[in-house]
């Protein structure tokens, strides 16, 4: 399942900046990031608890966690020329939805792979801020071998 | 594919009232409903182009539009007694976040569906205000079929 015809304009010009610069990605990409971060820390917590009850929650990720994710994983090119810390975190949302709307990734397929990069106490606010970074970093490594070289 | 373990509990107490006021649902539910739309939106704006170029965009459901389509929808019932619009949008949220993990219908689903209802001018907000509340209420009738009868 895709949505290829969303895309076709940055698959016939398929470069980093024309995928990680493009506004109208970046908004559709907001939502992907807060879904598939929610359904990853509530079954992360989840399957955390001693009771075996649900723990079902949401988080905004904030900017700042996604800028710092871009960074760490050498993806700065994606980004305009001197981007701050807002514009790296829209290039973040801009690429996962170009992966999503490729169909490249489902959500599960995200949620999955932040599941498996979540450790440690994420009810604790600062501890959360490093985990949840370093899951963005190793989701944006996963995705790429689906993204242009330069 | 679902995510049925997150949501025990209201499977076992399945009720129109756990379901509708679950805060951590209407969380999830927030991510679901602006990436539903979003991808809708730009689906209907990119098909209406006539020079077949690609129209991205995102948009934040607001508040008053949800809590009118649950109105509109006839299922106030899921929400507390007394709820004001906030409320009544947050279960919106929750119904739908429910039907997402429950698994009865996935993103694609949900953006078919609401494709389906839209019409008119999105790019006037007024009359995008009245369209996208017709077309919550829409999926809201869809999906009354997994969910309690009280």
């Amino acid at each position: 399942m895709s949505y290829d015809f969303l895309i076709t304009d940055l698959k016939k010009n398929f470069s980093q900046k024309a995928i990680g610069t493009d506004k109208g990605l970046a908004k559709i990409g907001d939502a992907i990031v807060n879904l598939s971060y929610s359904v990853a820390k509530s079954i992360y917590l989840t399957k955390k608890q001693l009771n075996a009850s649900c723990y079902r929650t949401g988080s905004k990720v904030s900017k700042k966690i996604l800028a710092g994710a871009l960074k760490e994983a050498n993806m700065k090119s994606f980004s305009k020329n001197r981007a701050d810390a807002h514009d790296m975190a829209d290039t973040v949302e801009a690429i996962l939805a170009f992966v999503w709307l490729s169909g490249k990734m489902s959500i599960q397929d995200m949620v999955n792979s932040l599941v498996d990069s979540l450790s440690g106490d994420l009810t604790n606010y600062k501890e959360e801020i490093e985990i949840s970074r370093k899951a963005f970093v190793d989701l944006l490594n996963q995705v790429k071998k689906y993204l242009p070289d330069k």
